[in-house]
């Protein structure tokens, strides 16, 4: 099979964005519920393929979580489908009228919200990825190409021509929604080398692709999805609710950029508090790396080892948390500046001083009191869902949804206005 | 003398960041006051230094129209003091609360607006730059490192010295704005380089800059200021009154990016208003490339000539405009599409029903209908000042004033909220 380039996928997308980009709300909405509509009657195929992906995946020795995260079942197609439904019916992303003014000469002037363009994105195994992205970018007036993992090729290619029979069932061209047919790594250089042809690289992947992404291209990068996140124990916070919170900061998706990997103990209450950290998060399976201050509380509990150089330097993505007393507010906000890499860090406090003070000074994405780190998350926060957690600060921050992949143009009307 | 390298400026400006990202809007309006005044204060040194590094430059033979863009007398620095003020008087960046709402479950979200952190920039000649970027950066929390061109580095360390003394005298540290005092292209380098130390940069500067921030830089690059600037004649307009625009967008500054670089004129009305267009422009020295059906009607006026290849892909920044005759809106939307740089384009017409499809189908950071390409700039758009006019689509697009300087971060309240 003569497979097209990436270059003319992308081609052909910039030449069809332009309708859809003029597209009515209207138009939009129906077209995403044309793609929800194709993907259930779709259903068995879909399916049918990701069992061919898992099998095959499977007999490489694929690991347990690895298929886990690869596997599409009916629950999941219905929970896809349904988030596409959902992100039909969110407000028009495309509506705002932003900074609208008459100046002083009399012009007048607008900014009006319009889409990015053509949106890359280069993702890993979790097929939902194709529908999420898909359904953000077409409800935002973007076409998008999509470069899939190898593990769920055959699951994409169900999914995609689901798409595209929702796409071409309303009147727009399939070619909107681009799929890289190949998980060869020439077509992640040549996708990453179209810049004119793409507005803006989504690297959804471990940290070399995004370093890749940033270092050879010269398209703008959005990356995310690296969280080392903390929560801190304040003196004046209500320790048995704060268990519950830790708990599941840590356990409820240990796996995900969200999961809690750094618990900061403030040494007014780390005698009494830490022992109960340990015997009930220890108890779900979390082991624990301790600075030595923790450590002379815990030391010879098992589960409990001195965290090593760089301990408190990493993102988990398992049922490990490192401990750490601290001295006060002062130094856990000198901790997750110097270790944090910006995505989601929390108080758990009542001290409303604190929790302010917590809230301003600690520059992440996401900044919590009283609550679980892991709910940094488009679909938590009501966007719908996200096309990526973005560690970024210029552009979009923290979950992106809708409003991330569109950008202003000014509109500025006149009377035949002249400068002087 | 030894001099601080670039990495240690931007790790003191790192650090002093924190506390004037914290400052109130009254402190950072007050630290705007206390630099204009210092400014004042100063002016007979920084004049005089602007006066020696003038001498030096013409007696290496610099350009008049260089000269030009160099000198700071009385009046421009009395301006720059007066562009400072306005901005100090402009509403707190940092106060916006956005997207508040409360979750289904009881979560208390929003979004708060925060400084970018750290901004690069690299400029030449203008000194007024020095101070416009200064005081927009400050006023939005943010520290600065600037590092600008050889012809006014006298000049530029005057006006920094008096920006100091401005800082020291509200208690704030001289380490926010940073001077480098090198004009070596190794300080380029070394700035460039300085990824998790400087969040933004912004080379203003020409495109060889600009492509050697893009392509060995992992720091967001922020770039702008290329213009390829059209206005399109329809049918329906005012020609007199369209005439007067024209000559203004070609003319009034011909050597900045928003001026005129095409002229489309609709077919319907060429033969009648293409004569006119030159013997006006004509007498204002303005020369012209005529692509085959307007040179057809122009043939053999002087300062007429056809237009070779590229002349319709030139930023001509000097007395020069392209002509082209064009069959309808839909040729002069596909003209800019191919041709246009994204920044300023224009419809010159009554019919609203065409006005409204060429704003909404071209795709420039400003679109206009019925004035001068002139207007895109901070200053015309009331936003006090710009540090750059951004032609990217991400972040910020057009005159980037106050709000590009900043981005958001999630704050997210509970009750001890856990994720289900």
């Amino acid at each position: 099979m003569n497979l097209p380039s990436v270059r003319s996928l992308a081609e052909q997308a910039r030449r069809a964005r332009t309708k859809l980009a003029l597209s009515s709300d209207a138009a939009r909405r129906r077209l995403l519920e044309a793609i929800a509509e194709a993907l259930c009657a779709s259903a068995p195929t879909i399916l049918a393929a990701n069992e061919d992906d898992l099998i095959a995946a499977s007999s490489r020795g694929m690991s347990e979580a690895m298929l886990d995260r690869s596997r599409l079942d009916r629950r999941r197609l219905d929970g896809v489908v349904e988030d596409l439904r959902r992100v039909a019916k969110l407000p028009d992303p495309l509506a705002a009228q932003e900074a609208v003014r008459v100046l002083p000469n009399g012009l007048r002037i607008h900014r009006r919200r319009v889409p990015l363009g053509v949106i890359g994105v280069i993702y890993e195994a979790r097929p939902n990825v194709t529908v999420d992205v898909a359904g953000l970018a077409l409800r935002s007036g973007n076409a998008v190409i999509l470069r899939g993992g190898s593990e769920t090729l055959a699951t994409n290619r169900a999914l995609i021509a689901a798409i595209h029979e929702g796409l071409r069932g309303e009147g727009f061209e399939a070619a909107l929604v681009a799929f890289v047919d190949r998980s060869d790594r020439e077509s992640v250089e040549e996708l990453i080398s179209l810049e004119g042809l793409v507005d803006l690289l989504i690297p959804r992947g471990g940290e070399s692709l995004q370093r890749l992404c940033r270092e050879r291209s010269r398209i703008p990068v959005l990356t995310g999805g690296i969280g080392i996140c903390h929560l801190y124990v304040h003196p004046s916070a209500d320790l048995e609710r704060a268990l519950a919170v830790i708990e599941n900061a840590k356990t409820q998706r240990p796996t995900v950029c969200n999961a809690l990997d750094t618990l900061l103990v403030d040494r007014m209450v780390s005698a009494g508090f830490l022992p109960r950290v340990v015997e009930r998060l220890g108890a779900l399976g979390v082991r624990f790396r301790a600075d030595p201050q923790a450590q002379e509380l815990l030391g010879g509990i098992p589960g409990v080892e001195p965290a090593g150089p760089g301990d408190f330097d990493r993102e988990w993505l398992s049922l490990v948390l490192g401990l750490k007393v601290v001295d006060g507010i002062d130094e856990a906000l000198a901790h997750i500046a110097r270790h944090g890499s910006g995505h989601s860090d929390g108080i758990l406090a009542e001290d409303r001083e604190a929790i302010a003070r917590f809230l301003a000074e600690v520059d992440s994405a996401a900044v919590y009191a009283n609550a679980s780190t892991r709910f940094t998350d488009g679909g938590e926060f009501g966007l719908g869902a996200e096309v990526a957690v973005s560690t970024e600060r210029i552009h979009a921050r923290g979950p992106v949804g809708l409003e991330g992949l569109t950008t202003y143009k000014w509109v500025v009307e006149g009377e035949y206005h002249c400068r002087r």
